[in-house]
């Protein structure tokens, strides 16, 4: 064998990990997919906010796996632990450590594929990067490494609501695979009636399209994707910067760093490259003493900075890669092979679950951009600085 | 008046500017559109390579506008200077600074719109933003602070093809509004025979159309959008980490920075959503003792970090907010009002000038993940470090 | 009362923690001395260097209390655990996380303080700076925080020693008080040896009358501070950079960053200014084919980059704050009053247990500048790049 | 000859040049001695702060060499221009670029020197590290490199005294060699006074002795160091980071930072370890409602952050390495060889000229922190937020 996946080496590889996101609100995940543990520490949290425990296990249980017999039926009883930054309750200004430890560690369910690069899985590039991966499941690069952002953007939500009451972060799956709902009225969303139906998806009808065609792929031994659509309500005005992180570019990096993830739009996206200027411009007029525009097309955002309107995001998920169905692919030892996974704990489709995780990224993004600028104390949502 | 826009203010607005961009390759813009000069500081460029400074001036001669009858008659002058990290040609490791001076500085052009927040732009939000904004012209939300990006750019261009000969990163407009040219194989595409025509687009047929409608939309003082593809081919294998520096998150948060961007896809980008897992997949094949996949669905990276196949990406562009129809719109002192600016210099479709820009960007961010892979050095576009 | 150290307070304060250290080899610090735990994650390590965590753990026990009649009786049980990054005791290339759980928290035994600014401590500072503070005990101005730091450079020390052999930091306790030892030679001294005794002070007769003049000290409820004096021994060549992150600069940040330093020193330090240009010069000379110098009055590092002699530094400590006498001060009500401290678990003489902590920051610094300076590989210590 | 200093290298070094200082503030630095400019992008100033470019040159030139007989007679015209982030004097929030023209270069005056490692300076470090070198000066190890510096400690000042109209930061030459003056009241000094005598030193009696000793050095083509001393009045209370980012930690660094420092203090400091715990302890009391201490021995920062107290630093000049004797060396080809250079333009005492640099430094380590501190705007040197 050409690697042992473990083995030490003798070279100095110098790779600058980058397990650290944002520039205030800096959020540090670590933890392997089938280490003891993964979590997150949140560096440049306020003092003074207290934060309920139970909420952030609220907003992960929203992504646990086994929630329905479609999902994979891996067990985990996710536990979020606060181990420092927190006394009473209280942020102390110091840095929030949150960790799940990882229960339910079959590394035998992996066994069969420590030496094949599974097509489309990161194996390859891990191996070719690093020269080496983790034996057993993704390593970093699975789903479960997004526990810790999730854990960290509750404290960024329960933070950004008490000071803007009407802020608000809600997102949908919008279609799965060609089964798409019509356009939604954001202010029509609520998160507690979207959860009730594991699929996340407001409209009924095409829902249940929706759960017969995953049950039909499931069944094929197949997966398939979508497209989640995500809002911003009632966000300040002045969040971004002109240059290089402008609000969609921030948000873009942040929701096209989730696995599985191809697309990525703002406002009207791609639909913006058919129309015209006059048609796409945001005209401006006075509603209750605020500047507001007649139209939306620009998605809250202008010249990289919020304008106060509804900030609109879609965003792209390819079908999982993992799937059981016989796939030709090479090994470590550069050997040319066949092989047909036997099933494992996977989702034919990761949509539902992936909802508050891409939610937890535009959390992420508004709560660092919010720190970044001083003036959005009084601009909460209702008042610009401006004004 | 409600703001002079350059009146000093007593309370300290804090705002972290971030006109930086990289991790190891750190590139720092600087300058206002009607200032005396645009620029950048490259720090972290390696020593000892061979810059050209007439390469660079080529690569920033593309985007110059004016160069038909269609674009913006504004005749910049735009003659790089390098002030510094260069002797005799050859970079120092030390910072490269980089500049262009604002010849053609006509600020009594912005003067009608000194009060006025023209709808879709930077004026608003940067009023809301800072309490001020720069009287002419757009500041730092002008295109033309691009400049210093597409300097850097070519930098980075003349070290990474030096290392890796063929190594190569091309763009070219593949649709403006609703007309689309099919795929084309990026492997035929050529920079100099690109550049032949302005619209910077390989098909023939179509381009005569959106010639036509570009100066249509150009006679109704209106604007268009469109579609820009951008491609790198003989990657090397192993750029990108794993969690929130994945390649695609970079490239995606590197393009939506552009003025006027509001969508990306990677690979398949939205269609991908369309596909099956086993349609989707990338089997991994053998090729002349390479790994290879047979398919490119997923556009080059895997798990966030680059498989050494062609990377593959689609930015849409809306039609520029600079039109020369009455529109409505608010004043600093938040009175309503119709405007109809006259005719500036301002392109009615900023595509053409995009594509060098798109490339700029897609360069930054693979010279950034270069240095930040140790072994790239060994995967020279041909072989990767695990070979 | 003014303040409920943990009430939530309602205004947003933005302060950015910034609890991590390192460029690329980062580390990031967290937890309250009277927390669940406290710990550190390495973002940056290169992956495939064999880790053991046993010799961690002999790091951290050299700074441990109650190794002796004169320390503080706190028995804390530090033992090290490792959640992330490591495989089979294999560095992944992933965050590392390693912590210690708090077993002995008494918090009451700061009852007494929690409204009294202690003079010379963090409590008044750390009270106006954040509006709060932990109800017990130093939060993080603790020295408990620097158990992270040291268990951070140990992981570096075990891949730089392995990298190169003859490479080795080592520290020592130069002066209690006035009680100074004469210069020593840095290569006659082994880790072990100087361990053997408490005091970690190489020459005999100078150190016994430091115990006894610490036990004075101790009867009298007094506090004492002194010197340490840290080495690296065969660094290698090119650790540095030229103008800000100078290794001086670097190394005194590091050591000013430890709670009680006052001081820092390379080379002659403070002497220097004492000398004629033609003394302090070190002239250069050949050696066995290598480039060296014939003195060593710049401590190893000329414009700001190591020339692969011994790195000498010198590090001031004043007495430990911490005293059991009477002493004035405010409390949280801004009433003067008076105190007098009931005896708690604290040293007189925080020498001895800063040693181990010092050589952790020389290792932070080193390893991390390692990590910059691609072209160490070849200059292990033994052969610089030039050559 | 074993190096040309500018021939192109083909393999890819990597280095990570940190031309940048500062968090918020941040300052990158570029240019070297004998290229076209030196100069100074600041990114994260503040918007809407008037700065008067003239204050900016009056504080350049208090570094002018060639102000008296003794020192170097190089003609530095040191106009500064600013490219950028003012638009009618007041700060855009946007990259402030200052620069300055090297008009006076004389790279002939180097031709002596382009193959040999003088002793005790930055060449053979530099060589080692990049594989190459500025043919002629210094380079970016030359103090030159320190007027970008100065520049942005300018707009910082600027800034800091009109929000806190008492606030200072001034210095003065301690000591030169074994002359030293005795310790001044920082509440009595100013810095125009100060400024009438090139010697920047304000005990008569003493100055002159140090003014005989210069002239007699500079006889013998030999140098001398000296000590600066350097405090900020009225700082606000809270700036300043509890774990690495302590105050005096980044004051080290700062002043570290520069050229020919060895050695730096914080109040005592290394006269604080010959001190009891309970002689260095300042007691609090309250003055006209606030909080205080009686003494002053922690130098205005207790557990990192400042308390509103005087902040008092030492720093330690070597002799400049730069002296017109015969010395012994090693040229680029390895060959011991010995030199006398032929006088240049330099000073035997840089020490006057070093005041303004090391006020900068501190200068801009406070604005850095009072950007990072958001409540300082209510604790402006008077009273802090904790009243």
């Amino acid at each position: 064998m050409l690697f042992s996946s473990v083995s030490p080496i003798d070279s100095l590889e110098k790779v600058i990990m980058s397990n650290t996101f944002g520039t205030l609100f800096r959020v540090t995940s670590f933890g392997e997919s089938h280490g003891p543990a993964v979590g997150v520490v949140i560096d440049g949290c306020p003092p003074g906010h207290f934060i309920d425990v139970l909420k952030i296990q609220a907003f992960l249980d929203r992504r646990r796996p086994g929630q329905n017999i479609l999902t994979s039926p891996r067990k985990e009883l996710d536990r979020i632990q606060c181990v420092s930054g927190l006394e009473d309750g209280v942020t102390l200004g110091t840095p929030i450590t949150l960790l799940v430890e990882n229960k339910d560690r079959k590394t035998e369910d992996y066994k069969q594929l420590e030496n094949i690069f599974r097509p489309s899985h990161a194996d390859y590039t891990t191996q070719s990067k690093f020269g080496l991966r983790s034996k057993s499941g993704g390593g970093r690069a699975s789903a479960r490494e997004t526990l810790g952002r999730v854990a960290a953007a509750s404290v960024a939500e329960q933070i950004l609501t008490k000071l803007m009451p009407n802020f608000k972060v809600i997102a949908y799956v919008e279609s799965i695979k060609n089964l798409r709902i019509p356009e939604q009225d954001p202010f029509s969303l609520c998160r507690e009636s979207l959860c009730e139906n594991w699929l996340v998806c407001p409209d009924e009808q095409v829902r249940l399209k929706m759960e017969e065609l995953i049950i039909k792929v499931k069944n094929e031994g197949d997966s398939v994707g979508g497209v989640i659509r995500c809002f911003c309500l009632n966000p300040p005005v002045g969040l971004g910067e002109p240059v290089f992180d402008k609000l969609e570019a921030d948000l873009a990096k942040a929701m096209m760093s989730l696995p599985a993830t191809k697309g990525f739009e703002i406002g009207e996206g791609f639909s913006a490259t058919e129309m015209l200027g006059s048609e796409h411009n945001d005209a401006y007029t006075m509603i209750q003493q605020r500047v507001r525009t007649k139209s939306n097309h620009s998605g809250g955002i202008q010249g990289g900075i919020s304008n106060g309107e509804v900030i609109a995001t879609r965003i792209a998920f390819k079908p999982v890669a993992t799937i059981f169905k016989k796939q030709e692919t090479v090994n470590n030892s550069k050997k040319e092979l066949e092989f047909t996974p036997h099933s494992g704990r996977h989702d034919p489709c990761v949509l539902p679950r992936a909802v508050p995780i891409v939610e937890a990224m535009m959390l992420l993004v508004l709560m660092d951009h919010y720190l970044r600028q001083s003036q959005t104390k009084v601009c909460s949502g209702e008042y610009s600085k401006f004004e």
